[in-house]
């Protein structure tokens, strides 16, 4: 993420929204089509977002509903629920009506339960609303639940001219050939083709002999992390899913994964930095301050256990009062150590290069702590020294860092790995999770070891 | 980032690797070769990544340059540079011949400087030479060091029929046709047709009637990560890339978007967890130290000045001992809640929804902060009241901790927004160095208060 600049094609300018706004009022509906029909309908969704409910449910109910559909797409979650909440259902269908399936399934899946039934059945296209139900029915997490019903699919015993002449007409309503999907009588998958390698053939040849065998693809029920793995990289724009026996189902196109890759890199982000729903800078407080209170709820609950065992060390400690004073520093670099492995453990998980056993990691990531620890040590020590001239507390607060350290990049490093053996997301384990554990543990173990070398 | 499963297509298992080096040490050739064809190149590059360099290159030599080309750009960085400098000028030069421009650019680019002259000479295509030089003399975080010179183009004199010839032609070279892109007489982008539109038409129609003028592109000295945005929200999956006349030079696909949006999610993760290079948990032990240190060595200097604030407060050690135990608590929290609220900013600002002014950013977040401080603040006074039963400590104690949470959610808020308008990367914000500055500012805060509360 970096600085921002104009967009290229397109800026939300205040003016813009003034305008529409003022046509809005004078209830200009021709000025208003005509200036909306230079946006692309994303364009427009930035517009809605920033009008009041009553100004965006007049655009939308002005333009047709090819446009809003697409616009509705692409609102802003909040603004959308508020918009399906003032459609009728009979209206939502007839959005539903002009969206490819995997979008209209969306739409209906965040409806309150008890509408989706009544959306669903004003639906006119028949077709249309089996596979909507069928696409309902996956797990969202899954290939199923991402993919759309929309391809373009030969059967292997056509011919190249029968097959261009057929492609014609379902080409109609897909939005994007990416490729062509070869199956047999039992509409199993057994290839794919380009529209480039069939207007390069020669139109008398059959499917069977032209077609690319070895084609890519995911079963239904595979998880969606594991599609965007596969078609990251082998950079596939589309990918074909299949049933269990490998009947052709439907496919995943590059701009669903390209969404999915940011919801999960922003997810993971948050994570990290103690963020636990999914918020955006422009949400009300309420919701700002649900994402934020239970991470700091945790960090207090950290400070009052380093409070109680620095109070239990208060008596050991009255003349090393110095020692008191450099519990913040402790408990940060045992914060930033155990941050810092976690997150490298973290994302090699997701890029599938984590290898070798729990063991070599964690010696890793000992020698690799020890290092660090003693070089910063060292800087520490001569500074405690130097400032107040006393060697056994500068070797003290020294030597216990480079084990504090030792044990927070251990723990680092194990807590993401022990959670991704259970099965749960490691992400979890960075962040201030991680860091209030090792605040605590830090502190504990630093009064214990200097209590050790000063001979309390 | 969530938990490991197998992979779909692809499981890299100890045994495929042993398979591999028996084959090689036998030089057993032909059992390689055949072995090796069942895979996909991105798969090969995991296995030599594996291997030990004499092995890899064992391969590399073995296989032909179309397939080594692929898995040279699939390798790991480290692996590829290693590989590259055991190839001679003229074998590099063979591989980019195989290369997509784009990728064949890339590869140059990594090689020294002095190396780069040497192996362009080497190459024999005067066309494909030509265009790599071209690409490598822009600046690589623009599109014009994205884009590759490969891509389809038609005249908008030309017929359907004429133009379905001339394509034939023209897609051998080029590996996915994503659009036609249309342009008159000077070279200049007027609007784009996909291949479907073209076999839709009829053949004696004209481009001119046919294709679609409302065509995205973006400029070749755009950034990238503008670049990125844009194919983001308008759904693209290739767009071409003009100069400042609107001459088309390129296109970029949203293949090479996706790798850039997996770098740049990746980079911010670490930037978040105190990592400065670009590190995989597989690098060796001191590449893993000159990423981690520099940050750590940050929070060490930022220990240090809590350690001199609180020295300067310790007369006040001897009656109030209990306020210096809360100190780790303080700095957990002003910590906490700078990094919460300088993610949502960064964040904010990379999806561009950061609006408004940057005071009703900082009023909003002052409320926010307040709301947050005050509820911790109220379970803090009720703790360490029961705890120890003094009223004017606990009062102190929990003012404080409202104060630095306000404050340190302001920093959290305004750094990231001053180095946005700066033209600094706000992401370098958020971690360590907003922990780092809220810790010591929130140590003092705290102490100033107190003892204001408390007459000391």
């Amino acid at each position: 993420m970096s600085e921002e600049k104009e967009n290229i094609q397109f800026e939300l300018t205040g003016a813009l929204i003034e305008q529409v706004e003022s046509l809005i009022e004078a209830k200009n509906d021709k000025a208003l089509r005509l200036l909306l029909s230079e946006y692309h309908y994303a364009d427009i969704a930035e517009i809605l977002d920033e009008l009041s409910l009553d100004d965006a449910m007049y655009v939308i109910k002005l333009l047709d509903s090819e446009t809003t559909s697409d616009v509705l797409m692409e609102l802003d979650e909040d603004n959308r629920e508020k918009v399906l909440k003032n459609l009728s259902d009979k209206e939502i269908a007839e959005e539903v009506e002009e969206l490819d399936t995997d979008d209209a399934a969306d739409i209906i899946a965040e409806l309150p339960e008890d509408r989706q039934q009544d959306v669903i059945s004003q639906i006119e296209d028949e077709e249309h609303k089996a596979e909507i139900k069928e696409l309902l029915a996956y797990d969202e997490d899954t290939a199923g639940g991402l993919m759309a019903k929309e391809l373009v699919k030969v059967y292997e015993t056509w011919t190249v001219a029968g097959c261009l002449r057929r492609i014609r007409g379902q080409a109609k309503e897909v939005t994007r050939v990416h490729s062509i999907y070869v199956v047999d009588k039992q509409e199993k998958l057994v290839g794919r083709l380009s529209l480039k390698d069939l207007i390069v053939a020669k139109s008398e040849q059959k499917i069977a002999d032209i077609y690319i065998s070895n084609v890519d693809f995911v079963y239904v029920d595979e998880d969606v992390e594991e599609v965007v793995k596969v078609m990251q990289k082998y950079d596939l724009e589309a990918i074909p899913v299949v049933g269990q026996d490998k009947t052709l189902l439907g496919r995943i196109t590059i701009d669903d994964i390209v969404d999915v890759m940011k919801e999960e890199a922003d997810k993971d982000y948050q994570l990290a930095a103690g963020i636990t729903q999914d918020v955006d800078s422009d949400d009300n407080i309420i919701e700002l301050t649900k994402a934020r209170l239970p991470w700091l709820f945790l960090g207090l609950i950290g400070g009052v256990g380093a409070f109680m065992i620095m109070e239990g060390f208060q008596d050991a400690f009255k003349e090393y009062a110095v020692l008191f004073f450099f519990t913040p520093l402790i408990a940060a670099m045992a914060g930033n150590v155990g941050v810092q492995s976690s997150a490298i453990i973290v994302q090699g998980l997701a890029n599938d290069d984590v290898k070798g056993s729990v063991n070599s990691r964690l010696l890793k990531e000992m020698l690799l702590a020890t290092l660090n620890g003693t070089i910063l040590a060292i800087f520490l020590f001569l500074f405690v020294w130097g400032y107040n001239g006393e060697i056994n507390k500068a070797l003290a607060i020294s030597v216990s860092l480079v084990a504090v350290i030792i044990i927070a990049g251990l723990i680092g490093t194990f807590v993401p790995l022990f959670l991704d053996k259970r099965g749960i997301d490691p992400a979890i384990a960075t962040g201030p999770f991680i860091t209030t554990s090792n605040d605590i543990l830090g502190i504990l173990l630093y009064f214990w070891i200097a209590k050790m070398i000063l001979g309390i």
